[in-house]
């Protein structure tokens, strides 16, 4: 495999990231290196692109235009959440063979390493020659098998730097503030959140990860406790907050005001928190707080200006990776990133068979897992080199006034 | 008045903004500088932390501390929302005698510029000599007099850097996104958003700003419009976007849901906006296209991360002018900011009645307003110089593929 030569397409799938394009363009920069690629086509809108002949030359494109396109936020071939068919995997399979693609690059998450299996399956059975590699993205960090997923570590940044900013608010003047952070099955973005901790008394005071089933009794008292003990409560809360079996965090009402529940994009989560905690202060006599209720919705996966470095750099190198996988005949994969053991941050990268990663979801460990509401701060140790030195902020002393 | 001596007193009110601490610490270091003064004390909470006697000493903080605490975001005094009634004023009077504090700066919006007129004034009839500036702040941009306020080029700029983060989000994968943006009664804010384009076809493609009321139908005519040009739309929208008389964004059922319609902290308005989006593109037929809404609530006040330079700057400069004004002997009054003619951007201080600014609010000049949905361009190029340069983005240049 290792003698052939043809184009290399590259596509981006599923919910944008800060970093996606690094891996496209590492993926580009790769490829132009390499003398078997006569051609990088990019497929816009990934599997939909290819199926409808919707592609660009990524060959052209000038290298010192590319690092800006680098640095810039969400999918530049455009993006799509789509599931071929079989007889789609077919007509792709045909449109690769005509355009002589013999590797592709596949640039997304859980669902995009499905889609990828399927493609790779069908050129198998169709005895095509085709090199595919998965290059993972997603802010949810909910990939199996890798230590961590590009996309995630700037997400977790925008977190920490928003629940920062909030606690600042909160602490100015009082109340409960309950975030509503995204992740629907795995809570590692939610609790990114812990980073925003400088003092003791800092919020979050509480992180509700959907690992953990939580009932709203639970939540409501939890809320009232800290705001008892704080005059103020900053709640970051995970859009897949569950409830045990047969409580629900939705009465009939909300759901239907709300339609179908979209869970980012959509203010109804929060809203329905907040009814739970005025509730919960009206039952011990305070009426007129300050409840409030942010979702913070796509900022997480696309603000701009609020990139991790370390991050950046590894969406980078597991674009580049990617190719080099590709093109040295080795089996298709996804690309997984390894922490080295021992003190200090660095990381290996390896190949992992498509199926370890299709379909699984990974969940926050059970460690660091100590019940509704508690995320163990070792978490914090495990996720800051990934999110880097975050903005200074100071307390005034507080100083008595002397005589 | 200008021989007299004593101690100065400062005081922060309303909602925070990431640079109200920079007029803080201006303050401090200006009052500081001043043999006059004996005493910088900082009341908590602003009138309340007077009237409680919760106070601290600010004279004895490090001044290396000091610098970090300016850059903190939110209020470091802790902030109130308070109008005195006339006991009160008169008990805060015998409080500031009680301290000999002899100048007041008050930091806050429109509200507390009118705290400090009814303390100036109780000052007055009780012949008391009290030096009061109001120090302006608000993310709004709604005070009266002066060019722009301390606290908006930050606020803009968030905004800016988020409607770039979906605009690209939205150019990824489509479909329509509603953005629902601080500003209750002027559209400053939610006309920041525009910075955001850089191409013809960049959002956002609609700002709804409360100056110019619009129709749910016109509303849902010019989303179906832009969604059918581009496949996409981005709206920028008030919180206090508003309807012509006789015509309601809620109806009953939207209001008993939200109960009393908070703005902000709740993703009431958005749902409701996006609702109307939805009908209006499955009377053209399109059903199943995403439609999001995203409220950006606190973050635009509080995010830790995106301050504008400039506004810091200012918002130091006019913390140290308040003290020049105060301890000069000149007239109570608020702190305005002046935009020199010409080329480039310089700016000039000078000191306001307190009259002008008091229960005013500044609307968006009829200028910019080009009718529901449109904000005339122009508006950037008196915007850009507060919120200074934003980070870079580009597109790929999607060039064909040959042969």
């Amino acid at each position: 495999m290792s003698k052939r030569s043809g184009s290399l397409l590259v596509g981006q799938s599923g919910g944008p990231t800060a970093v996606i394009n690094q891996s496209l363009v590492g993926i580009v920069e790769a490829a132009r290196g390499r003398a078997e690629v006569r051609r990088v086509i990019g497929a816009r809108r990934g599997i939909q692109g290819l199926l409808e002949g919707d592609l660009v030359d990524l060959s052209a494109e000038d290298p010192a235009h590319l690092e800006r396109v680098a640095s810039t936020p969400c999918a530049a071939l455009r993006s799509v959440r789509k599931k071929p068919s079989e007889a789609e995997c077919g007509r792709a399979l045909e449109r690769l063979a005509e355009l002589d693609v013999r590797w592709f690059c596949y640039i997304g998450g859980n669902d995009t390493s499905e889609t990828a299996h399927l493609l790779a399956e069908a050129a198998d059975r169709a005895g095509y020659e085709l090199g595919l590699i998965h290059v993972p993205k997603t802010i949810d960090n909910d990939l199996e098998v890798t230590d961590h997923c590009p996309g995630y570590g700037s997400a977790a940044r925008f977190v920490a730097q928003a629940v920062m900013g909030d606690n600042l608010d909160n602490r100015s003047l009082g109340g409960v503030k309950i975030d509503v952070i995204m992740g629907r099955h795995a809570g590692w973005l939610t609790a990114a959140s812990l980073l925003a901790k400088r003092f003791e008394d800092d919020g979050p005071h509480l992180v509700y990860a959907p690992e953990v089933e939580v009932d709203p009794d639970t939540f409501e008292r939890q809320v009232v406790e800290v705001y008892q003990q704080y005059g103020r409560c900053v709640v970051a809360v995970s859009e897949g907050i569950r409830a045990p079996a047969g409580r629900t965090w939705y009465e009939s009402d909300d759901v239907d005001q709300h339609g179908n529940m979209t869970l980012s994009g959509s203010g109804a989560l929060g809203d329905v928190l907040a009814v739970h905690v005025k509730r919960a202060l009206a039952r011990i006599g305070v009426e007129k707080e300050r409840v409030r209720a942010d979702t913070f919705g796509y900022l997480q996966r696309a603000f701009v200006g609020c990139t991790s470095e370390v991050d950046a750099l590894e969406a980078r190198e597991v674009g580049r990776r990617a190719v080099g996988y590709a093109l040295d005949g080795g089996p298709d994969g996804t690309v997984v990133i390894e922490r080295r053991p021992g003190p200090g941050y660095a990381v290996d990268y390896r190949l992992a068979p498509l199926e370890s990663v299709a379909g699984h979801t990974r969940l926050l460990p059970e460690a660091y897992l100590l019940g509704p509401g508690r995320i163990d701060p070792s978490f914090c140790d495990w996720l800051r080199p990934l999110v880097g030195a975050l903005p200074d902020v100071a307390r005034l002393h507080d100083l008595p006034l002397g005589s």
